[in-house]
Parts: C-alpha cells; structure tokens; sequence
C-alpha cells in the first residue's frame, strides 16, 4: 500500500497548501458525493482520490483503514448532517417547526440518493454494526428533538413508539419517494409527511391519555389557514357519509 | 468438507427414516428456531447440526453453500409464511380483515424476535442483496394484498406510497416493540396499527381523489361497533376544542 511507484514525484502545490482538517474535510465531501451516486461496494479509493485529484496514497494516508473507514467517517459527517437538520427553535405551530425540519432533511435526501437507499436498505457489504448504530444514533436524535417540541420530558410507550413509528414511516417514505422516481413532488410529499404525523398523533391520542393531553395542546396553537385546518377542512368532506359511525 | 472422520460410523436410525424433503424442512426448522434467538452471525452450522441432533457434515450435505445458503434458505420459508400471513378473504370490513393478517403477523414477530430484528435491521455478515430482495419482496406481496383488498387494479403514486408508508410503519413498530420489551400487548398493538391505516388513508384521501373514493367506500362498510366506530368516537373529545380549525 506504499504506491509511491504511482504517485507524481513531485507533489502539486495543491498537496501542501491544504491544512490537514481542510483535506480530511474535502476527501469526505468526495467520498459522500461518490457514496450518493453509487452503492458503497461501487465506489472505489481509486475513485475518491480521482473525485479529489489526489493521489491514491494520499487519501490512505488520511484513512488507513481503506474504504470501510472512509465509508464509516463519510456516515459520521452525513449523520451529523442530518441531526443539523432537526435543530428548531421551540416557536410557532407545531406543523410549522415539522415542516421546517422536513424540508432540511428532504432536501438531504434529494441530494443523496443512491448512498441513502444503500445505507437503509441494507445489504450494502461496507454495512456492519458500527453503521447501523451511527444511523440509529440519528434515529434517536430525531425522536428526542420531536418528544421536546412535544414538551414531554417522560413520554409513555405510546408516546414514544408514535414518533418513533412516524420516525420510520418518513424513512420509508423517502425510500419509496426515490424509488419512485421522485414523485411526488419535494413540498408535497413534506406536506403529506405533516398530515401523517397529525394523524397518527390523533390516532393514538384515542387511546392513551398523555398523547391526548399532548395532542389537544398541539392543535390549540394551531392557526386556522395552517395545515391541520386545511387538513380537517378537507377530511370533512370524506367522511361525511360515513356519519353511521358516531 | 468431508467429514468422515466426526460422523458415527453407523447413522442412527433417525437418519434413514427421513426423507429428503422431510430433513430439509427439520433442519431449516432448527436454523430458523436459531436465527430467532441470536443474530445470524452468533449461529454455526454446529449449532444448528446440534439443535437437529445431526452431525455436521449431514448438515453440509444439504447446505454445501454452509451458513449462508442455510441462512438464505431459512429466510426464504420464512418469507413464504410472511406471505401466507397476509392471506385474507375478501369479505368483511377492511378493518377485520387487517387485523386478521396483523394477528398472523405480530405472531411470527413475536415468535421470531432475534432474527426479526437482525434481518430488519441490516448490519449482519451474513445479510447480502439477495437476502434484502427476499425481505422486498415480502413487502412487495403485503402491499399487493393490501391493494387487491381495497379493490385498486391501478393504483395512483399517493396510495401506492400510502400502502407501501404503513406497511414501512408496522414493521418499524415490530422492531419498536421488541425493543420495548413487548410493550404494549399484541393485542393492542395491532388495534394501534390498524387505527394507524384508518389515520393515514383518511389523511391521504384529504389530497388524492383516488384515495378518497377508495376511503368513502372501506367507511361505508364499517360497522358502528367496529374499531372505525370506536375510533371515531374516542377522537370526538380530543378535537372538540380545536373547533377554531373548521
């Protein structure tokens, strides 16, 4: 792995003016580029030191563990990415802050395809338990920002498992959203996301009681022109018929 | 791979009596039973030759792929009788009739649980493409199912995605709740998810014609003492003072 027969005798000026954090940096934003295009056992070292035009030692240098380590420290900054995404001040509608930090995460997703499928669909032969546990740490982060705005500090098993489910069926979401062929469109999609969530909240809410206190909190800070409005508005007309029911 | 010098010298009887078949479904038995308690990494073909009370080398003789063709093999009956699960005449209310799959469902979770999640989850050595296109297709059969039930020969994106979201949502609880030590009981977890389905189709049909014919129609046919009946009456009080929303 010495590859000095390969690599330029005299290093571009490129090599030295880079500070070391600043290369680490620029070969992961190589390597996370790469990863969304193809799946990770498609994308070679050869390939990330081509995507930086530097030389193939250089880039074991930076990561001496070969494909698996720079696949893990690609995750690792993309993870980070993404808990960035959840980060919203405590203000304004419940729906609003979801749709904010919806829309950071979509665009994540837009923007990342192939490595996102790959990473979790599994199957991938780069996966191992230290990056599923980097995408459940994620998972988590995100349950936790969503049990705050809540304003839970002891959410029950419904509770919990509500968000946690709704966690999931946003994951799938934009699996199936990819899968095909991203329709529908970006704000529609992060709009229907929000209807979901509203909907599961209420769900549950019918049968466990902090979720009701939780829920009945929510939909009083909710405006009328906002989505649950717009949504109740709409369900109406659906379920008139079926007034056999009440 | 011979193994002639640990088999017994003179098979037991047990081993003449079986017939091909037979064997092979007594030993993808023990693995599966296996696979349920560890992850498929933590099993050896030892183990399973053990568990079969069979030598090793007669567990080779049907699996000469070793741990991966025997691991393949055993999720493949088990994907079969996931797929079994989801078989349901088409008569009664729709709500009925998930929760009679669901029962059959959260029953093999419940039963299966280690191997469950090691194959949901990703992150095992021994998962590969072709074990995450077994788990696909399972998936891919339940959303059939789900779809010939609500009587849709052509699916739009939104139900599609609506379907394929919750069948994403029920296994993401599955894990949840084996994560939470099977909290709460099956029973209730599967009138959850299936409350959970009445919340999401409705939500969808808020804005999607398609899924707001096929809506009106599963309302219709729902009895008032049904879990939609129960549903509806149990999220009355929640909502009533949100009345600012309509």
């Amino acid at each position: 792995m010495n590859g000095s027969g390969t690599a330029p005798a005299v290093p571009r000026p490129a090599y030295r003016r880079m500070g070391v954090e600043q290369r680490r940096t620029q070969l992961l934003a190589a390597a996370l580029d790469l990863f969304a295009q193809r799946a990770p056992e498609d994308v070679s070292l050869d390939d990330v030191a081509t995507a930086a035009e530097v030389s193939r030692p250089l880039v074991y240098r930076y990561f001496p563990g070969g494909k698996q380590q720079l696949y893990e420290a690609a995750l690792r900054s993309a993870a980070d990415r993404l808990e960035g995404c959840f980060a919203e001040p405590e203000t304004g509608p419940l729906t609003q802050r979801l749709s904010h930090a919806l829309d950071r995460y979509l665009a994540f997703v837009d923007e990342h395809d192939a490595g996102f499928s790959a990473l979790l669909q599994g199957g991938s032969v780069v996966e191992t338990s230290r990056t599923s546990a980097i995408v459940d740490e994620v998972r988590r982060a995100a349950a936790d920002q969503i049990l705050r705005h809540l304003g839970v500090p002891e959410p029950g098993v419904r509770l919990r498992m509500a968000v946690r489910m709704w966690i999931t069926a946003v994951e799938g979401a934009s699996l199936i959203w990819l899968d095909e062929d991203k329709q529908p469109a970006l704000d529609e999609l992060r709009d229907w996301l929000v209807d979901h969530f509203v909907a599961l909240l209420t769900a549950t809410a019918a049968r466990d009681p902090q979720t009701a206190r939780v829920t009945r909190a929510a939909l009083g800070m909710e405006p009328a022109d906002g989505p649950v409005g717009d949504l109740a508005r709409r369900v109406l007309p659906v379920v008139k018929d079926a007034a056999h029911l009440l």
